[in-house]
């Protein structure tokens, strides 16, 4: 990043608290994931494997995404067919922070509905957000910020209506959207062939339309807030206290304000499972990195233990949540 | 269509048999749809009033597109603002023609799981493919059919558990991807900041990478025996047999190539309902538009009329159908 943007690694550090984070390259050598699709399918397949199943043992699949590599097919299709599976529904969810959660809210549906078990994967690149001709040195922090931010990921689970399993058991859900008469907190936006239309600015200059732009301070206020209100229905909901959960996952924006929102809900460290001051936010990708660190750190804890997830979606406010309980993993899986 | 883009109109009329479409311009006046965003309002809030329901009433909303607004915030969430629509699950769906049903799918997954009623909402708009700068007397045919097919549309339905209510009872569906080693027969891409990167052709020429490509062939040969297993599958699901539905609603690619299917399914003229001849490819929206002229042609007749539906995807090739049952629509609902 500091090479890149000419940024100043302690600054990066002081403002972002990110030490490292994932991007694809579109020069990577072959089998390295370049893109939406190719992360999707390696951490599709990588679950799948985990779970010591086939592609024909899955009835749907579920990919949620914030950049998708193309506008159709849909790329979950791609990934189906990459994965070798067929014959099976099939959705894709335009979603960011809370994609995972709102595919995981999917898949219950589904499973309630009647299919058996589906595989359900968040993936998300910045790839066509880098700039390139423009020049990097023009830019204000305040639009390079979302560039220090966000990394590249993705992050896959099977599900099954199944409760007996390995894994864990998804007690309640919370998911709504609560965007009414709140403006978006993040925008991005695509184009045609032409590229982006040039817009006046309020100094009257003629510009190119930013792709993205972030309100970091309706975010600040607002997230800690929604997270602590996601822990508090949690805990209506099953009579659990956050307080006595094993492990709890929080928003992950950077690695500062991470730890803000730790501090905040009242977190103690040992509760909390944090990725994204190594992967950056990888948007839809970032829960499952969670719910791996919490299962790898659960090996040998005695089953019941008890998870909180919380994942708040600035774009136009979603929040969401689950309430998990650890089951029987003494393989690892 | 003929004026903009220099064709004759009866090779208009001759290749696709579309004889009129809608297309959302930036310029039109206010209250005026102009957006995907704008027409899924649109859309969805007639549905509402027709049901006679208001914005609290529903316990979901579902968005289906090709063709989102921006990448983030997902269009539903700022449709579901504009409905009233807040605290309620909210999802959109990257889907093409089986889109319709695929949101309709997921809703009745999402009544198993234990909602109670949900606003549905397919809408698309080509507004970002036209071609501006690039002269359009350079394309060839095959490049220029791809603007002459398509038109821009939103369509909704309320959907409930409930199954004595008036409207259409939905007894069977049948949802899959079918693409496993098959080329998709559609690509519609997006771009960053910068517009389409510069690709080589077979002739060594450097161009812009179109937009988007349509294999016409593969269309032709699979829409129709793919249609034909879905109206198949869903007579083995439900006993019923196609040349007995009262109506069956098929594919709509243009108006002569949805005359051919008709032929080749041997649905009768008076059981087709068909529309794009008059509103053009409109993808997510047009089994609802099917359906409103479908139900609107069953005003006065018996409960019980049966009605098929086949749409086919042929972006990465996903099927999808349903068998309905006419229920009680004295009110013109």
């Amino acid at each position: 990043m500091a090479a890149r943007f000419g940024l100043h690694e302690q600054w990066l550090e002081r403002m972002t608290g990110n030490r490292s984070r994932y991007f694809c390259n579109p020069d990577s050598p072959a089998g390295v994931p370049k893109s939406t699709g190719d992360l999707a399918t390696a951490a599709g397949g990588k679950a799948l494997e985990a779970a010591g199943l086939g592609p024909g043992d899955v009835d749907f699949l579920i990919l949620t995404t914030a950049s998708p590599d193309h506008l159709m097919p849909a790329t979950v299709n791609l990934v189906a067919d990459r994965l070798g599976i067929d014959g099976v529904p099939t959705f894709q969810l335009t979603s960011g922070c809370a994609g995972a959660l709102q595919g995981l809210y999917t898949a219950r549906a589904l499973l309630a509905g009647g299919l058996r078990r589906g595989l359900v994967i968040g993936a998300d690149t910045c790839l066509k957000f880098w700039p390139s001709k423009r020049d990097v040195a023009d830019m204000r922090p305040a639009e390079m910020i979302n560039f220090a931010l966000f990394g590249d990921g993705g992050g896959a689970a099977v599900v099954e209506a199944d409760t007996d399993g390995p894994g864990f058991v998804v007690e309640q859900m919370v998911l709504r959207a609560v965007g009414l008469g709140r403006k978006p907190a993040q925008v991005v936006r695509w184009y045609g062939a032409e590229g982006a239309p040039h817009v006046t600015g309020p100094n009257g200059i003629s510009a190119p339309e930013p792709m993205g732009e972030e309100d970091y301070k309706a975010i600040e206020r607002h997230v800690p807030e929604a997270a602590a209100r996601v822990l508090g229905e949690l805990g209506d909901l099953t009579g659990w206290l956050p307080a006595e959960m094993d492990r709890v996952l929080t928003p992950q924006l950077n690695g500062v304000m991470t730890e803000k929102i730790r501090e905040y809900l009242g977190v103690r460290p040992e509760q909390a499972v944090s990725c994204v001051a190594e992967t950056g936010n990888n948007g839809n990708a970032l829960p499952f990195i969670q719910l791996r660190r919490a299962r790898a750190g659960m090996n040998g804890t005695a089953d019941g233990a008890r998870v909180m997830v919380a994942t708040i979606e600035s774009s136009k406010w979603v929040i969401s949540g689950m309430a998990l309980r650890h089951q029987g993993a003494s393989d690892g899986r």
